[in-house]
């Protein structure tokens, strides 16, 4: 049973220009903590992520919601956890501020995934094992489909896991091979030239074969001059990602997407305004066959669902310390497998919690292993920090998902 | 020269049910209340609204704001006061929180709400009175268009006011005659029947032409019954607003509509999810002719701008103390007057602060001048509350916008 919880404001300072991109010139990382105490001296653990100021916002909200789950056993609250989320994220009051969507859905976040990392060290299983472990009907059980009867009943998500079971065993393999991952931290946008040429040189020897690199500056040339260095230091065959951090107006996104297309970029991640689905729409239609990603700042299933009817995004950037948690992850996850969209998370949680996740968007719901985001920054603070091989996550062991801090 | 703020927390319980609708079975209202405080011993007051529970986290992000326009003239800032609401609402960690949305930018609109206060106090005016003087450039100068630059230029957005400027004259016979009101009271959800018949028939003997029923129970027939009721108590020639509050999923709206079309409402309102363009979208098709009307939760102009494009919504009801304030408030009104749709906020400030933006909207923008909401429950609580006389607003000449509270 839950007995008490403890949320804390964990801020981490960042070196030299690291995180750093065409919005946050000088950001922190920060989480807002929830501990879930059980009576048997085990403890769950969840995050959601900030850039510092204001973390202690996302706090209080985190401890609204976990003062209502006191007094609950997580098997049973997990059993009918869907129910459990819809009813926090409507709370009568408190959802005015939202709804569904920023501090008060970031403190959800951080309690929905000190949940689920109860129940699996509660367990005795990685959070991934446990997940792969349960029914689809059990699964679905955890997630709120409100506001998808449009376009996904609870019946056809238990339908998207069945179908996807037979296909699990194989599937699996992913699990002594390694998750691949891509480097995030070759190109922060306060890194000069040369420095971006070296760490694309040190990404390339440490078997990175997709990075990424900032762009969305005010001054266009440097960004073609940018990513033109990039592809010229690592060849054709290594997939390079470019993120504009939502500094283009459509008309410059655009213009510049069109000279960006020259250097073959894997996809142009968050070129606009993360509400403009209209935007990307049209951006989408005059980029290709580049793709655009999206997702980082996007808040919920909906807004989700809508990008996905509107077919503008090749890739969704949906992360579990932005949306409501893991429930709300997978729910979006089932989303895009049902619109043949691939999910490949922003790590908010450094890759903590999501290295789980992914290897459950593979095995149970045949989601492809693309690869998933690695920023290392924060690797010092963490209990298990993620462990990268070769260019691949290295399937964690330990029960729960990985998100303790020290 | 703003030299201190004053940030503080009021929240009014409710009686016999007033406030109630599907979701809100027992609100209280709340205001994040910024003071910004002059040398001269002038203050500004602005308003952000909430229902209680978490209206301290909305404190807190209007004190950060606030704390960064210390040591500024407002004359000055006001001049530019664009750019001040990009900078703020771009601030490189806080964004993160929003960006552009939830607690981050009701704090905003707090903020935002007191510099026009100031600024109007300052000068002796009522709100209403210093906007209608402004030039089509000064107005403009106090918005923020970014994200915009698809459809709404700079220079658009000032020849739209020039365009309007010849028939202002004639259309300030609104001042002497007073804003047409509607009765948002007559039907909270928690209401007996009975008790909705009286207060439709005390509405009419008030004056009023136009009133709203809440809807969006699991039980469609009750709201049906409720809905009837109203028309047979009020006649064909009143028009009667239906509010469902988010209440119903796409495929139960296109359902409820169909019956609820036979008593003919003037609009449905918020029939689902607020950030689901998509489903208003679908849902607009098949209600018509009736319309519908949403912005009550839309959070900013990124997401109106969508709405217009969709071409879904027949009615705005942006709300001044929800997006970023005025500022945002008159941005999202031009778009809306681009786009040929009519703003009817929504008023979490109980009309004190909207019944100045409507006039502004009617004589200097050309907007039509509709009806704008009343709800009384707060009244006692303003130094100069809304007077509201044969279901006219009696336009305010005190200066400023009429939201200080006692």
């Amino acid at each position: 049973m839950i007995q008490r919880f403890e949320i804390s404001d964990a801020r981490y300072e960042l070196k030299n220009g690291a995180g750093s991109d065409a919005i946050h010139k000088d950001p922190q990382y920060a989480y807002a903590v929830t501990k879930l105490l059980d009576g048997n001296g085990i403890s769950g653990t969840g995050l959601a992520f900030t850039l510092g100021e204001g973390n202690d916002l996302v706090c209080r909200a985190a401890g609204f919601y976990a003062s209502r789950l006191q007094g609950h056993g997580i098997e049973t609250l997990m059993a009918d956890f869907g129910n459990t989320f819809n009813e926090l994220s409507n709370e009568q009051q408190f959802r005015w501020l939202g709804p569904h969507k920023g501090v008060v859905h970031l403190g959800l976040a951080s309690v929905t995934n000190a949940c689920f990392d109860l129940w699996a060290k509660k367990r005795g299983l990685p959070l991934w094992k446990l997940l792969i472990s349960l029914s689809p009907e059990e699964i679905v059980n955890t997630l709120d489909l409100s506001y998808l009867e449009d376009v996904l009943t609870r019946e056809e998500a238990i339908q998207l896991l069945r179908d996807a079971a037979p296909g699990a065993p194989a599937r699996e393999a992913v699990l002594a091979a390694g998750y691949p991952g891509y480097d995030t931290s070759v190109g922060w946008f306060s890194y000069e030239d040369e420095q971006v040429r070296e760490n694309c040189k040190a990404a390339l020897d440490k078997g990175f074969v997709a990075m990424k690199l900032k762009v969305g500056s005010k001054d266009a040339l440097r960004d073609i001059r940018r990513a033109n260095i990039v592809r010229e230091t690592v060849g054709s065959n290594v997939k390079v990602m470019l993120d504009a951090n939502q500094q283009w107006t459509l008309p410059q996104a655009i213009a510049i997407c069109e000279e960006l297309k020259n250097m073959n970029p894997y996809w142009v991640e968050e070129p606009t305004h993360p509400d403009d689905v209209q935007a990307h729409t049209i951006l989408a239609k005059s980029v290709a066959p580049v793709k655009l990603a999206v997702g980082e700042h996007v808040p919920n299933r909906v807004l989700f669902k809508n990008y996905l009817q509107a077919g503008c995004a090749g890739f969704m950037q949906v992360d579990a310390v932005r949306v409501g948690g893991v429930s709300e992850f997978i729910t979006i996850s089932l989303l895009c497998r049902k619109f043949g969209v691939p999910v490949v998370p922003h790590v908010g949680d450094m890759g903590q919690l999501h290295q789980h996740l992914v290897l459950f968007n593979h095995i149970a719901m045949g989601h492809e292993a693309l690869f998933l985001e690695h920023i290392p920054h924060l690797s010092a603070h963490f209990v298990h920090p993620v462990r990268i091989e070769n260019g691949v996550y290295i399937t964690p062991q330990e029960p729960g998902s990985s998100c303790d801090l020290k």
